[in-house]
């Protein structure tokens, strides 16, 4: 995988690394950031984006957020492209941790719209094209609807695409009209990358144009993605079948346990810690799972590892 | 493709048809359904679905409705199976539609949630249980969020496959981290059909696992839709390309004129009236189209019919 | 209380009659139709709709309908001005139902826009306008949001007040901005009637220039609802504090047993059947309370029918 | 008017201030800080309340909140309550924004729930009640379903209220069914606040019980806003007929420009710089309105003004 402006394309799996905490469930876990950087390396996976929604990076203090970025960019050290969020409400906040990811040598940064006022498309494409202006670093469209209460819509997409510093997308509504209709609209754009960020969907995006996926799930399992993402650019139906059976087997078993929106966050920190990658905590407004949920995840992920493990090696 | 309860599955194209209406906006232009579903049954379709959403269902009065049915079953005599939408806020009214389906020869009828109150899950589990218990014919789910206000969650349609009477979900919430969560859920079960609304992702859901596609698109082009399905069946990846640009085509071009959610039904009446199947009439609340956008329209059909013939012949 | 067309406002307490049903949950139950009759006759309402939201209208058949129709204008015979919702998706049969209105003598029909597809502002004002201009009796618009999915605009309201047959609007989305907009824009047009659903809010609704309350409530508690809008009437803020607080103790205990949007209708019906009123069934898609939920409801009408008839006699 | 932690409430007119900016959009205007200020004090508002939506707070660089937090104690000085906005999806930043106002000497912090991740009631109770514990302030809840996507329930009101160091909510739902069953729920607690957002409907919840108001108008015409309370407390219906319709006037005419959600914003910032009270600009992700729209918020301001004046002199 290679990275550039105008030059080559972001392809493969990028995980949206979770942020290891302490128990304080504010401070930095340093030496657990180390820990899965090297997890995800020998994973083989093409890239990694920190401080995104499985980041929580709209949970940590802009103290926690800067520390982040400059422990993984001095982890990773030019081995694996390093995508950093700087999704704000205040576009002065953004265009600083935008910097702070300049200096430490991060790739390009990934920026969903302002996500407390409601937008008109007018509005979010205004803002996008004057904050692309003044990055110092390529920009990545992040499409998070559910979040930002705002769908960037597909002739935005368009128009944004004109700029030389904007240089893909990420989509995480789930609406593959939506993705299917960006893959059509922006064909000729080759050097403009479409990211799908649900791991459900990777696989059948890949195989319709699609240039890869920021998937959650590969902070557990990096082989397991990676190796599907192989067998969809090869079309290897058969193995293709397999490795995503196992790819939603985390999905439905592991991101569902709880009432709330929230479970698919604290089951994946739950699991990891059950790893032995992370502890369990977790940034306000969440909780860590009490021990009933965390048993169901240690079942889980303990049956699923060994199924993974049986077929991978 | 064949059809029938726990013992063949639905697969293939099955259009929604269109409801050509007379001048009145109102009533049924008997002459025009026959057109029309000759048109499909010779572009080779696997069946046909009247009195969804692209058919207006719910606009219709229940005789227009009564006589639809019986029309089409006259004139398909057989040929194809058809599925009737029974769609309704009154149980009775649907189970009388029912009734008449059934007296007519169709082969299933195809429910979406009542969709005037707000249901939770339970009420719809058991809504749909005691619906599919007192039909006549074999009951397709239809799931369609954004009409009914209401998901049918994967683990609510879980519970309702175990219903001997209920043979397969039609899904057009263009969520496919829904449907392919089904897709997963639900693999043991071969005789349960997983169709999808939208065309744009037909061919990906295809290649997951999904058994068709109810693809407005398919009242136009049949043999483009039937074309799409062979060769994503066959995993002709450069037939697809090729084939799916043209479906991408229509979806971008005649679906998006004018600024409301309407603008997919009033362009697909009004470019099956440019191509003579039917007349451009549609029932309230909406309003054909004025000449501006019938004449964006025309332009875009004409074009996209000689481009399909070129690759089609 | 009179109504008329362009003559005379409609003013006060109108109920929305709950609907009784037999035990098969689908058959009108006459002889409840005629003693809840009687009871809001006597509690001195000023008028009764029939066919609304809490009527539930949408879930009965349409002879079902009819027999109501015709059963509530013979036993009312003229007492108190009749209101029949029309509310549906198809033109054709809320024309139909419009027509038996007329016939049986009722004072003039509801409608909420068409509620399967998504309206545009345009759309809904050409509905509507066209709807008026075909119905034998005078309209009242109808707002329902969060059922319905479409808002009718104020600017859309203030267009279709210039319509000669329409003659008011209930709102029932108990946004009171909207509402407050309304009596603003609106106040110039002293025949237009700005009515108020949600009954916890009809009295400051009143206080600030609307024209009264379709309250559930006085399903059970006529006198009560009355005797609040008289008080209003009368700025007796004494008078309204102790009644208003009897208002709000009906619906934060009656309405809020069970986890799902239809605890309002459950609670009501079920509370009707303690008060010996009409039977507890309603009709699908919803299922009666079970006796946990009844028991609940038998505890709180008992005290609060206590405390009603402890103050008003 | 007085505000404390369990001994007064705070009541009244509460303007939300606009946050004046520099023509870079971004820095704070000193300067109109202090005239708006002087402005709301003559016009004998009963506090001020500074960084919430009308603020412009998330759009805001923290380093400009705290300049705002500090300037405006320092030109305040005591003379009214000073209430301050610590709204964040991090609870870090806003604990640091709540020392920063603790040393200012501000009167008590406001918080809508963290904005990015939807929340459970649950969740959205534990936050709360976590902050309020480690505030050196006592806090105002703020709800704001429209931007925070989670509605704080009356149940969770209920609980939040029993807090010690929670002093009230502040309501900008605009559903009054909600905001009168916190009323009737909550009068026992005669110490807890309930203000409203939307100035449409100041006058009819105090009416009903409520505390006042935070309108946004205030900004304008603070007189405007403190009269309506005045004649609000002394049910002078005639007055208060007089000054609704102006406030009416404000809420139809100067913030329904332009297209979007932003209008109310766009237009209220126009509006004060017609009236020499601040500079017209506005942070990202918003524009200052063009000359078309800035001159028709002229008309009406100076014809506002000019009947505001008449009445109140």
């Amino acid at each position: 995988m290679s990275t550039g402006t105008n030059q080559t394309i972001v392809k493969g799996i990028v995980p949206p690394m979770v942020t290891p905490l302490l128990s304080d469930n504010l401070s930095l876990d340093v030496e657990s950031v180390n820990t899965l950087l090297e997890h995800l390396i020998a994973g083989g996976v093409h890239g990694v984006f920190i401080l995104g929604t499985t980041g929580e990076s709209t949970s940590l203090s802009y103290l926690t957020r800067e520390l982040l970025i400059n422990e993984t960019c001095r982890i990773v050290n030019g081995r694996i492209p390093v995508f950093v969020g700087v999704t704000d409400t205040s576009i002065e906040e953004s265009l600083h941790l935008a910097h702070i990811a300049h200096q430490a040598g991060a790739t390009a940064v990934v920026a969903a719209p302002p996500f407390y006022y409601g937008l008109g498309q007018e509005e979010l494409y205004k803002y996008y094209w004057s904050l692309a202006s003044q990055l110092p670093l390529p920009l990545f469209l992040y499409n998070m609807p559910s979040h930002t209460k705002v769908n960037i819509d597909r002739g935005t997409v368009l128009r944004l695409a004109e700029h030389p510093n904007i240089i893909g997308l990420k989509d995480s509504s789930a609406n593959t009209v939506y993705y299917q209709s960006l893959c059509y609209m922006l064909k000729f754009k080759e050097d403009f990358s479409l990211l799908v960020g649900p791991e459900e969907i990777t696989s059948e995006t890949i195989l319709m144009g699609g240039s890869g996926g920021v998937n959650g799930g590969a902070n557990m399992f990096p082989k397991l993605y990676v190796e599907l993402y192989n067998a969809t650019i090869a079309r290897d139906f058969d193995r293709i079948r397999v490795l995503q059976n196992l790819v939603m087997d985390v999905a439905t078993k592991i991101y569902t346990i709880g009432s709330y929106g929230s479970s698919y966050l604290k089951g994946l920190k739950s699991a990891l810690s059950v790893l032995g990658l992370i502890q369990p905590y977790i940034a306000p407004p969440f909780n860590t799972f009490e021990e009933k949920e965390m048993s169901q995840v240690r079942d889980s992920v303990n049956r699923i590892k060994k199924e993974i493990e049986a077929i991978l090696g």
